[in-house]
């Protein structure tokens, strides 16, 4: 049961955002910049996957579930296949550029004075921008707050990881912005 | 120095928000929700003093001192009381509700399953309401964001602490939506 009185039957994160509308704006439209808009050069795809690595690495069951499968309807592999990349992502097929970036990314979720320079030059000397960096960075941090919020609540999500596979084309479609929360 | 090409002589969080405004909008607009919003029932000192202990928890020079600069002007108190809250909040004068709420801020510090439900449980039977909790839990949350992007691109920060002290009262006016980064 959750900590505070939520509404029953909203998934993960969909409990506080319906509770708390005021700070449920500004959350998604994070959400929508670091993931979706599209004048980053990362791809939404690598860009989720940044987010589903850092929510595995933080035991968040519902965010690395819910932009699992969305990694991976955007990526074009199955579930198991997320999960490889989540447990060993150095020897996956992931691009080396990215592999260096989720580096980076697992730095910061331990804090952000684990970043190293020669992470960062590593990931450079692979191509990486210093936008990319940037949004590495923050997408990471970002979903430092996400995984803390759902679980700091103690919010309900199915079990069944079908749920999320079911629904990642639908809310990779409709974004993260203005979306309807019982659908 | 910074681990991307930012501004220079723009303090902490400042840097990455002048290089990606796109991000920066969000931020901003999430601080000023959670930290400033009067429909909320703590007050802006106790809310910024929560964004302050889990910026020390994380080791954030920029962001303890830049949050406990504001938090010390509108708690009336100096610098030296705002540290010993930090180091040793049980033993100070706040109040027991503030107290808890602290405990529950240092759990989501940890991580999100950190809390339980000893520490809710205590905190409402010490008045606490629903939406306090809730936003306790973000702005420790969105703290552990913040500092993160902070530290994790290494940014630059002014090493004298009265900086931030004679900034506060103009942060505490200006709030953090549409503020001049340059000021």
């Amino acid at each position: 049961m959750a900590h505070i009185k939520l509404e029953e039957g909203l998934a993960g994160i969909r409990g506080p955002m319906a509770f708390r509308p005021e700070t449920s704006k500004p959350l998604n439209e994070l959400a929508e910049v670091l993931l979706r808009d599209d004048k980053n050069s990362l791809s939404r795809g690598e860009r989720e996957l940044i987010a589903t690595y850092v929510s595995s690495l933080n035991d968040c069951f519902f965010c690395q579930n819910a932009h699992g499968a969305i990694a991976g309807h955007y990526l074009n592999c199955d579930i198991e296949s997320i999960d490889a990349i989540k447990k060993d992502y150095l020897h996956s097929s992931i691009s080396e550029k990215l592999k260096a970036l989720l580096t980076i990314a697992g730095s910061v979720q331990i804090g952000g004075k684990q970043v190293t320079v020669e992470q960062v030059e590593h990931a450079k000397s692979l191509g990486a921008s210093d936008i990319e960096i940037h949004d590495t960075v923050l997408i990471a941090a970002a979903f430092c707050m996400f995984n803390r919020y759902v679980d700091g609540l103690a919010t309900w999500a199915p079990a069944d990881r079908q749920y999320y596979v079911k629904r990642a084309p639908q809310r990779a479609e409709e974004g993260y912005l203005d979306f309807d929360l019982y659908k």
